[in-house]
């Protein structure tokens, strides 16, 4: 059995050529499975799998639990509904009281950038990151990449757009480390105030107006407007956000005819992007959805399977 | 294998004859699963059943996780603790969403009356509705039905008095509509003001005091009174309430020799049925607990079982 | 196969002598399975267990889940979120009920000392105390008393020191049942306000100092600090409390060099211990951890594995 060059899935910038390619084929093998009528393999048959999110999540926690359950594992649920879990020191404390139940792979989902790379300096047991805070989620990337790929796209040269709020948006990162290194040309679009400043060295291009980035794009990413906390802050207003940064019939008209349109989700329809095109022929949101489930089967596997566990 | 002659299990309205038939045939032939050493059929292996109970229950979502996991399938529980369920549509993006994770069933409890209608429109996987805000609870009047045959009594003429809060009550409302279908004569009492408009339509016969249908009742279903929600606006008070509308010993004075007593559960012990009623030797209230378990054991395996699961 | 001389575990008091062992030895052949690939027994496939945490908890429901699974149980996790748990009377009828759905095992954590027996009155089922109140933890004692013995130590005559909120502990209560039946010295320290008034009849020694107790100790226990609960009431302030009555380098300097320091976690670090002493050589505190998954495993196997499910 082939395996990563590393033991956890903190971040994509932490992964070779060689690890990109053995799990997006992994995961296409995987993504059979869903379509089987017994959508079950005995891979991970008597491994243990925690699904710690420690910050909220329905998609992304349900999608890890299937991924484990049609590999056989056994998946537990772990939130932050104890008091215990309110300060970081003894978030490490309950990890590595967890690690003592002798799980196999720890899934980690925290609102603290960094959460599960200072875990890694005292788990031994692989971390898998589903989310923290406004760093990485790398295995989104991993889906979105595995998306572009089954349209057809090649991705050395293919211009990829990420419009919206690019400076809190762990999937806006992650999507940036990944399609550079895979050699894509990235491009964001967004407020002004919604720049972070370390964009310059991954040469991403950064436009004001999504006037002169639709018509180039071979793909769009639209991002996910957190109405919770921006609204006020960083732009001022819903409506005039929508106007200048959202997708919708007008902006779409100069787009490229085989125009990829993707979105993390979940969707404000209507304010980042309209439903119309949420829906509509290019878009490719809920394929992202289903290799998800895929990409997490394959990273899954080969972080906690074995030769073992194969014939089992 | 014969199957439903629906995908969705949304209405007991829309359920045929043959329908109720092969889920009462199958749900008892589930039931005998439940008292063996090893309790568990493969019939639902590497099935994935979700569990997306966006009200809260204990019961209910207990009976259908266990009913799932009895049969082998996988189960995933999702709640609405995510800020993005809490408006209709977006809650249509999530279902949709999970859909795209490959699910064989959703079994769906929402406090919008209609909610599950709503979602089998655009969504392609078996929907089971387990209760929708005051409009239905089909799976409950199943296993009613299931409790009543399994008591030796025929359905056909059969007086079943239903008493308690008609108005609101998705219990009552799945009862008349399946008893009514079967051939049963239903009554109903209550407080004028918990009357709800469509009872003609169906032949039953409303009654506003216990004391002319206590006698003549085969069945008698009370209703639990949700007193954080009426107390105040309906009538008077839980003690008035419980003087005309409750069922206790000086009220089961007239009632028949082997007449059978049942309540949907959760129980208010002393408004609207006394203890000494609810553990009684008419009581099956425990036994539409069991009957529960087989009956969706049943529409799990008739809405996403297989030929080939049954032989994995 | 072997069994209890009990069909609940609800106190280490109703355990008798052959009971404990059964229950450890058959602890030590579990725990071997958490060390293999595949870390799974088909000992309780097909077995239903609730795990019904009334009161929240992380890591023990954590280790009951895993327990359970990796003896191919299906799991059910049951919380108190409905309003219908709020009272005493009504959880026995949640819990009649759950056991109406034919589990084989319930698993209960409240915080009211003496639900488990109250339920047991009641319930046919086999229940297991994981929690009550501030009455008894067995299976933290039998983990506890599994960690001592795998350090190589005889029970018999050993010292065994107690430290902290003696009172409010159910950790500390079990243990002083547990060990002083096996026939260790039990010696107690903290605030005198934190002293409960039944230590005598069991021999427990109480001091008031650590100091007298800390040369003589095998075994340390450190209690938690609640902090939530006592800071204001009970002593001073938590500096205090962890001047006089917290273990660290300083007052370690006289303890014996084969001491044995444990704590039930979650660790205040800092507060009851320093941080050096709960990562040190002396600390067993992760063996406790993965001894709690053993124990666990063990009693669910004795309280409802089956002859039958052995071969299944």
């Amino acid at each position: 059995m082939k395996s990563l060059s590393q033991k956890y899935l903190l971040s994509v910038a932490d992964l070779s050529q060689k690890d990109i390619d053995l799990i997006l084929k992994t995961a296409s093998k995987m993504e059979d499975i869903a379509f089987h009528p017994v959508k079950k393999n005995a891979a991970l048959r008597g491994k243990t799998v925690l699904l710690c999110f420690f910050e909220s999540s329905t998609r992304t926690r349900a999608s890890f639990e299937i991924a484990g359950k049609r590999l056989s594992a056994d998946t537990i649920n772990i939130s932050s509904s104890g008091s215990s879990l309110s300060k970081g020191e003894s978030l490490l404390d309950t990890v590595k009281n967890l690690e003592a139940m002798k799980p196999d792979a720890i899934v980690v989902r925290h609102s603290v950038s960094g959460m599960p790379h200072l875990l890694s300096k005292h788990i031994d047991c692989p971390i898998i990151n589903a989310g923290d805070g406004t760093h990485e989620h790398p295995t989104q990337a991993l889906l979105d990449l595995m998306t572009i790929l089954k349209t057809g796209k090649k991705i050395k040269g293919l211009n990829v757009a990420i419009i919206g709020d690019i400076l809190h948006s762990r999937v806006a990162r992650s999507n940036i480390l990944l399609l550079s290194k895979m050699g894509a040309k990235v491009h964001v679009a967004g407020p002004a105030s919604l720049m972070p400043p370390f964009l310059d060295q991954y040469g991403v291009e950064v436009h004001h107006n999504i006037d002169t980035i639709i018509p180039k794009a071979d793909v769009i990413m639209m991002l996910r407007i957190q109405k919770e906390r921006q609204e006020e802050s960083f732009f001022p207003s819903l409506r005039e956000y929508s106007r200048f940064f959202g997708l919708n019939e007008k902006t779409m008209k100069h787009a490229k005819k085989d125009v990829v349109i993707m979105h993390p989700g979940p969707v404000n329809r209507g304010v980042e992007i309209a439903p119309e095109i949420a829906d509509g022929v290019h878009s490719v949101i809920l394929d992202q959805v289903t290799n998800g489930v895929a990409v997490r089967m394959a990273l899954l596997y080969l972080l906690c399977g074995t030769e073992v566990s194969l014939r089992a």
